[in-house]
């Protein structure tokens, strides 16, 4: 068996990965960017509003009329007209006198001042009365006040949510740059794999790990290719691995487990030209055979062949890589939401590796979240399905009480 | 302006959506399966693994034949064979020998155990010493022991992740049976709204709401459809209205904010045969306008037309509503990531409102989640882009202290 070549800790990996050049910005319609970030500042063309508005129903005045005005002695003023929604206003506000604005109408001229429905009764079709003063644009969404024309509207590496996509659209703008969704091809290797749709031959396993890795790829915003499955054949392997790396953005394999096919994969990898080994064996566990490689600015990710190490291992360093190649902040940690819970039962850990603790969350009956280690052989995939998140246990824990607090990834 | 008709708490508005159907399942490929409910247990046609393997890498043993091993009195076994992967083990395991295996290897006949190579010395081309005795089925993954042919791989309502894809993978199960995404039709009313693409006019404003609440439907994971912007006209209105119904799960509507809009909206819909209105007004802020009607087992809500408010609404009551039509259970509050943190400043709260504060989440020094209440006017859409978070206060608070804990949802 080949010697792991250079063993490194999960925080030195970590290190290793922030390398890697973001992807190419492209232009997308803002009906398509949720999730993405901005790979660019995106100034205002324009003020918004472009026109002061009223923010609340209720009557334009001029401040100083309603200057004193209380419930014991009210300001009387004249009903001269009304702002419809849609419309510009007709009729300019004189001295004494208000006009009738609701939410977002644009306020009049002379107005310099909104007054709330709720402080104000109407006397007769032409007269109201004020029982509270209002002072200057109180009640008034100023021309430019919630973007300015020539601003940043939002900034470069902003993730784009329903609130941006609406901001957006507000000042007029449809399309926005944003980093491209990573390229992955997942490509499994061993002589023992088979498709999925084939029933294995004796001593023969289906590709369980192409079909959870592309999932999870694509679960990070990024877009998965499953290339065929390539047999312990180190032409063949080469050739698929050069050519995917012309084409993809990161190349993951996922290693048989044969001995020969791991050997395969190292000679392979080191034999590319302009290859940097960024770790060949990592101090985690699961997922110690993973290794990490880089080549003309594009990842190289060989996960172990079992398919729990190779999920564990792609949700917490390939993930995090994903999101920062399409311009996620850089995460020094497995992604995902971290939640807080505190532990069921005491565990033991092994120093010098990170350890990885499937865990099940559970709400007590006060409503606090326990964090239940997953029973059942390490091994077996269904453990994974009865995850509902990671406990990492750092290298240099000896183990963790019963009761203490502990933070967890969600899957 | 019509007086709200049945303003209920935020509660009871929660309890009176419950009563929406599922969406019609569909069977789609395990690729594109993930964040998706399923809709019927999925029973395993196989048994997981349909051979026992091995779960180290070691040797295949007789566990009798390593009782009483120690380092100081190791059994010695004579090497009669290796297992390759991707085959059959020809040669059985006799007494007193042992069979090279890797992780995963097929378990060869006569074989019960298998022995850690670190726990074994190679003395020569055909023997080993074993220095630590095992018990039977040790290091074994036992025939069905991760599924069970016939038993449940997945349970009904199960959220399919990359560890569900992997495992239904694993068993041959190509395609699973999951609800349909939720198709909701989305609609701006009033005279005052213009496309994005076009320059208002005075009064006019663009159609910031249609594209944002598109976005979060999105973002859903349901299929959301624009449909053109209708204007102050009941006509029109029912008849949009009325085929959205027939074609869509959910109709959303964001009103016009001028009094005769929102007017109309409210006739509209009160006049639609069959139509049930579960509130009109709600006990929160923002948001108090939003009505939510049933008509066929589908839902209607109509959001307020303002853009900050609309987008809350939508946040708190419409994704929710959402994820439980499409599989996800029941969520009593709204959807998204909750986190605690701690508050850094005093606010007032009004009772017998639930409050929707937009927060910003602050890493102090020392690690801790600070929730700071978003700085500006309440009607900028740019405060909501400046939010990391919704703080949801319960109608009977009265405030919330600085230092309280509090937990937010996301944004």
């Amino acid at each position: 068996m080949t010697e792991f070549l250079e063993v490194v800790t999960s925080d030195e990996l970590r290190c290793r990965l922030d390398g890697f050049p973001r992807t190419w910005p492209e232009l997308i319609s803002i009906d398509d960017a949720i999730g993405r970030y901005l790979a660019e500042d995106v100034l205002s063309p324009e003020d918004l509003p472009e026109h002061p508005r009223s923010t609340v129903d209720g009557y334009a005045v001029k401040a100083n009329d309603t200057f004193g005005a209380s419930d014991s002695l009210p300001a009387l003023l004249r009903l001269t007209g009304s702002v419809e929604m849609g419309k510009q206003p007709d009729a300019a506000v004189e001295t004494g006198a208000a006009v009738q604005i609701p939410t977002g109408g644009f306020l009049p001229a002379g107005a310099d001042a909104v007054v709330m429905v709720e402080y104000t009764d109407r006397l007769d079709s032409s007269h109201i009365q004020v029982s509270k003063p209002v002072t200057l644009r109180t009640n008034v969404l100023d021309k430019g006040e919630d973007v300015r024309k020539g601003a940043p509207v939002l900034l470069s590496g902003r993730r784009i949510r329903a609130q941006e996509v609406g901001l957006l659209a507000a000042v007029g703008i449809t399309r926005v740059p944003v980093f491209r969704r990573a390229r992955v091809a997942v490509i499994s290797t061993g002589d023992e794999i088979v498709e999925v749709e084939r029933k294995p031959g004796p001593g023969q396993i289906r590709d369980a790990n192409g079909h959870s890795v592309a999932a999870l790829v694509r679960a990070c915003g990024a877009e998965a290719t499953r290339l065929p499955i390539v047999p312990d054949d180190e032409l063949a392997l080469r050739h698929t691995v050069e050519s995917a790396l012309e084409e993809y953005d990161v190349v993951v394999l996922s290693g048989g487990s044969s001995v020969g096919m791991r050997d395969l994969v190292v000679d392979v990898l080191s034999g590319l030209p302009g290859i940097e080994i960024l770790a060949h064996g990592v101090a985690i566990r699961p997922g110690k055979p993973a290794l990490f490689a880089r080549r003309n600015g594009k990842a190289i990710v060989d996960l172990p062949g079992h398919p729990v190490s190779a999920l564990i291992v792609a949700q917490v360093f390939l993930t995090p890589l994903l999101g920062y190649l399409q311009g996620a902040p850089l995460e020094r940690g497995p992604l995902g939401q971290c939640l807080a819970g505190r532990l069921a039962t005491s565990m033991h850990s092994t120093i010098g590796l990170e350890e990885y603790v499937r865990v099940r969350l559970v709400r007590n009956a006060e409503g606090e979240c326990e964090v239940h280690p997953v029973f059942g052989k390490s091994s077996m995939l269904s453990t994974m399905a009865r995850a509902d998140g990671l406990l990492v246990v750092p290298p240099q824990t000896e183990g963790l009480s019963a009761g203490q607090t502990v933070e967890m990834v969600l899957l």
